[in-house]
């Protein structure tokens, strides 16, 4: 679900570097929801590509970033995130002398299958499954229920009483 | 309108395999709207570049999509509409054993232009005459008036009575 | 804020060229805010990857616009808005015998980074000064009061009266 694209100066990161880089935004979001849902690409932009301001800038990381599986609710929890993600990231950012910029989207959870499987609800049995195994797999209605944001249980409910 | 960006390996499809994906893709958009509005462009990412759960990966196809002139109404028609595009574009997918994973975003149609043009309301006579020409063209207020995504009649009102 | 991306034809612009567009789209938005909220990024595609209607197209430009800062209030600005848009790229799309296509998302700005810093409001003093210094630098309570789009006053007030 989180997909973050990173659009950067051509040599500014190793391959290592990448890997890092890609490892500490996964592991924000793993542990809340399955790792396999955080996706980080890399794009390199020449110079004469990438203007700031009007200016070509060859020092300018651009980072590009889809919520799907989970909509942030209520300022609090969003300056709580971003402050989170902008410590999470800021090594390869500011702190390698890059100037930068984040904007995340928020995508409806509705539109998106992964593998060909639509994802199960929030913090259902069948996301802690795919969670614990790392890919996704068929689930059936007994693995559906799940919360809603406020904490509720949402979901089907056993006919059988 | 729906933009496809469709982020693959390097290799993983021929120019013929391209058409063929844009094509089908198109296909399934041309039967409601004019087909020019379908783009698809593809994207080749090197291994080291795509990151899945942290790690790089060679055969993970990642589709963005954005939908424009369309919103998708109510539970019901999403599932409908994403279960008709999986099967659409699975050949491509899971059917030559990629993993992969599709998001789609929803944009506001009143921010967008087709060659300079703003795009006529949604069935209405101008629609139905770029669909049949499969190209853009300046159209006047008789040829406005559409049908709302509930059937209703929208639109301007030929004053003469 | 605004980031414009626009997938182009090979060889369709020089470096010059990129120049002068870039910086004719940054012009109309350094009027409003800090010239280095607008990033301006081209993405140069082959015939082969870019398909409208289903056809490998070599002269298709396609421009893909994210806002951030401010969201379009209404029918009125949004045509206004687009049609200056349309009016101050069209030299470098149609003006060319180009075919292109543009889609404006609209970003919440509550997820949103320069540099590390959170943008201040609307109109507020701290926004005055980035735009005048033209880089973004932290900044108090005191500096950021600021307007709503209806035009009142929002943001903090002083404590001591």
């Amino acid at each position: 679900m989180p997909f973050w694209r990173i659009h950067h100066p051509v040599g500014a990161y190793t391959d290592q570097d990448k890997e890092d880089f890609a490892k500490a935004i996964t592991a924000r979001y793993a542990a809340e929801m399955p790792a396999f849902y955080c996706d980080v690409f890399f794009y390199e932009v020449e110079e004469r590509n990438a203007f700031r301001g009007g200016e070509a800038n060859g020092n300018f990381v651009r980072l590009q970033v889809e919520h799907i599986a989970r909509a942030i609710e209520g300022k609090v929890m969003q300056e709580f995130i971003m402050d989170m993600l902008t410590e999470t990231i800021r090594p390869w950012l500011d702190g390698r002398g890059h100037l930068w910029e984040i904007s995340i989207g928020e995508m409806p959870a509705e539109l998106w299958r992964v593998d060909g499987f639509t994802p199960p609800p929030f913090r259902s049995p069948a996301e802690k499954r795919w969670m614990e195994e790392n890919k996704p797999s068929a689930y059936d209605w007994t693995e559906m229920v799940g919360l809603n944001a406020d904490g509720q249980i949402a979901g089907l409910v056993d006919p059988r009483g």
